[in-house]
């Protein structure tokens, strides 16, 4: 978020086609959690163009970048790593270590999918488990970002949107981002 | 959770296809995160079949069950409803709110995918939104049993399970369930 050391999401081992709605969730989850920027494989660019035309209606900032090798962003980073896995240290546990050296340097939060090298798991200052069961990244990313930003993520102002949604007990409303006109 | 009133997940709007991983990850964020059972559309079978084979291999209780009409599932619920929804109300304004009822009630948690009827909404006894962003289903469903259960879902105890994960600074490490020799 911003006026913080930086929170960037980076995905691993997308396989095109299969992978292609996991990723976008995965983009789309970084954007409405409070990370900063995704790194996804350019294999996944379809992915990548729906999180930025999410961005462009829903408001940022929020950067969206495609890298030929997400393992070499992983090498290259030049701060914090933590690995999102079912065979790593409870999440409960390691938490607000993870959130107390973010405070003074951008955090690098690698998310898998199949197979993941041993290499990650080396590289990483904390391997984290939300739980060791089976699961979903998507669903380990979003109780990863709300645990370590505590909630405040989820009332993040958003510039630049053509459109918000006004919260509401039941039905839907959306308008203009600048208030101005009712929308739908 | 055992001994507890049932948190039931059903998921609406499955398009065969398009969405089976989707599907899936609902259902295995479903249980991994403390619910008790979750209702899939007959369409989404091998989504279903995943999810049972998960819990034979790492454990329960946890049950999956196929219906024709996941909406007719909604209407005949005798408890409480939450609809996840991201023109809902703000879930941190919320969860105290639906703890508190659920500690006496059972409660079905709706989980939407590309067009929900406005009847749900209607239903619902809390139209909740994780962030007014488009994002996941399965991020959402996430937040949302985290903040449920208040964590305590995270060091649930797993029944007839066949093996199980043993976390670790780094790498793997997995055992047979009843800890008598070591796996990978």
């Amino acid at each position: 978020m911003e006026g913080e050391p930086e929170v960037r999401v980076v995905r691993l081992g997308h396989r095109p086609g299969r992978d292609d709605r996991m990723t976008t969730h995965v983009g789309l989850t970084a954007r409405a959690l409070g990370a900063d920027r995704v790194v996804l494989p350019e294999a996944a660019g379809h992915a990548a163009e729906t999180v930025r035309e999410v961005t462009g209606r829903f408001g940022g900032p929020f950067a969206v970048e495609t890298v030929s090798s997400p393992e070499r962003a992983v090498e290259r980073w030049d701060g914090l790593v933590a690995h999102l896995t079912m065979y790593g240290e409870p999440v409960e546990d390691v938490i607000d270590g993870v959130r107390e050296a973010r405070a003074e340097a951008p955090l690098l939060v690698v998310v898998g999918a199949a197979k993941v090298s041993f290499d990650v798991y080396e590289a990483a200052d904390w391997n984290v488990a939300v739980t060791n069961q089976p699961h979903s990244e998507v669903a380990a990313l979003a109780v990863f970002l709300d645990r370590l930003f505590e909630g405040r993520e989820l009332d993040r102002d958003w510039r630049d949107a053509e459109r918000r949604v006004v919260p509401q007990a039941a039905g839907k409303r959306v308008e203009p981002a600048d208030g101005a006109e009712p929308g739908e």
